[in-house]
């Protein structure tokens, strides 16, 4: 039986979860499943787990017709040309790990690696939020914020193919150490460990909160609950990640004329309570734009854009 | 006589001189010409004065075949597409002057307009300090901070032609009000106005210097010369402008990950003593690139950049 021309695999590889999916060539998806990273075990096992688990979605959905290619998103550092994924510090055991070779091989189809973020932006670019501007940026706020740049319509992976590393664009205004050990990076606010730290350290200054548990089991979930309740706390880190996105996204509008910000990812819960601070400092400091000709929306896709994102990749790369 | 199809005019317009050219397809300068803006007077006289220096350009060394086409660069506010300077604030009276129709009938050649900053970074790309760079970007330290974007090899416009304003990306750590009245400009501190204003506040505080002038006619001049005899204010100042561009290209660089950033204008005179300031900074915060991967270089064209900037343009666009 011959492969299917029509629909490719997508696959997700997080620190959490590893979502998979069967798409067609535009990213609708024709069957999508996630599960927790840790019923894999140890990275052999998970391999295999999840080669399985693809097989399943074409024998089921697919009707026994193999995909014509498989779009891997993998966190971390990676080398996206020889699809080796260097280290993936949510991942443990991943290291110098040839995922596409490994992957390609066991289900004998062609397959790409890409930087999660980067395939979360080309989903939301397809079929969300970012729909129909072709020069954008994506944010994915997570346990770390990474993103993915759109420009005329692809991929923008710049010289040394590490580009969209916004997490680590410095704020002169952030005083804190971020996980990378450098001072001042955007992730050391507006990431979802990030406002759970400063929501920690308004707790620890004694200042008033509806929080009355233990700092150690704050988190996003629970401020965003906390904010519905007009929690000063949780407004106040929002506003504080809100504006440092802000100043982050002037600089970014100033550079590029974009046309469009996507906040995505797991934070963008929070997004109403961010977006005042993000549109205050943005409509303050933008010079190439009037706010009335861009869009700063909240992603439409949250887990699935990743694997929607990987139709736009595999197609513009000629699958 | 037919026109000559390797030869084209580049007119570079400035606040302070008017530089023109007579190129060849690869940037190669066969006649560069400069003479002082006020020369010409009002809006009208300026313009004739030019159209006779662009004419004499090729009757003397074009041995009277015209050039294939003609590319103008303006400062200030333009409408690159419909070739219009929509406001030069350095260009007294120039306001919706749709100057490239205006000479293109009095040359009877087709004419193209482009961002003066623009046309010098594609001069530095081209023949340059950022040869063999195709992930660039360029400033231009003057009055203001300019900059162009080469990406793959192209100029950079971004969705509302309007790219690359470097001079007002806000960073968090500088107070100062910016000529545009926004707070916290690179402008601010970087171009050769801000550094005169950094150093006159280092003056009114009592602080030492060798300067034994009035504060008022303190200019970046002024201070190379005092730099090179160990002032403290001067070397302070040239400091904290390569500190506050380090920080700028940081994010450009996490951002986009690019190979190069070439510091151009008159500014750049200070490299020197601007650039363990913007390295110390850079190298601190990138994390797309090492820094021996990476290019930071002063610009080696000077007033000429966008004159053979101007091959780069018309040769893309066609002619």
């Amino acid at each position: 039986m011959p492969n299917n021309e029509d629909t490719f695999l997508a696959l997700d590889i997080g620190g959490t979860n590893v979502k998979s999916g069967l798409i067609g060539r535009g990213g609708e998806i024709i069957t999508f499943e996630s599960f927790p990273t840790s019923e894999g075990g140890g990275v052999e096992t998970l391999i295999a787990l999840i080669v399985r688990k693809l097989t399943e979605l074409w024998n089921g959905a697919g009707k026994g017709r193999k995909p014509k290619a498989l779009a891997i998103g993998a966190p971390g550092w990676i080398r996206r040309r020889e699809g080796v994924v260097v280290m993936a510090p949510n991942l443990a055991g991943w290291k110098d790990l040839p995922i596409t070779r490994i992957m390609s091989e066991a289900l004998d189809i062609p397959a790409l690696l890409e930087n999660d973020a980067n395939l979360y932006a080309l989903g939301e670019w397809l079929q969300g939020a970012g729909k129909g501007c072709d020069n954008q940026i994506t944010l994915t706020l997570g346990t770390g914020v990474g993103g993915g740049l759109i420009l005329e319509g692809r991929l923008w992976e710049g010289s040394f193919t590490s580009a969209a590393e916004v997490g680590h664009i410095p704020l002169g205004n952030v005083d804190r150490i971020c996980g990378c050990g450098r001072k001042g990076c955007l992730e050391s606010v507006a990431s979802a460990s990030g406002m759970a730290a400063l929501a920690r350290e308004w707790i620890a200054e004694g200042r008033g909160t509806l929080y009355g548990g233990d700092p150690k089991d704050l988190d996003t979930l629970a401020m965003l609950d906390l904010a519905g309740r007009g929690d000063p706390m949780s407004l106040a880190v929002f506003r504080q990640a809100g504006e440092a996105i802000g100043y982050m996204l002037a600089g970014v509008f100033n550079l590029l004329s974009l046309e469009a910000a996507v906040i995505g990812g797991g934070g963008s819960g929070a997004f109403d309570y961010m977006a005042p601070g993000i549109l205050d400092i943005l409509s303050r400091h933008i010079v190439t734009a009037s706010m009335n000709q861009i869009r700063v929306v909240k992603g439409a896709l949250e887990d699935k854009a990743p694997i929607i994102g990987a139709a736009a990749l595999l197609t513009s790369e000629g699958f």
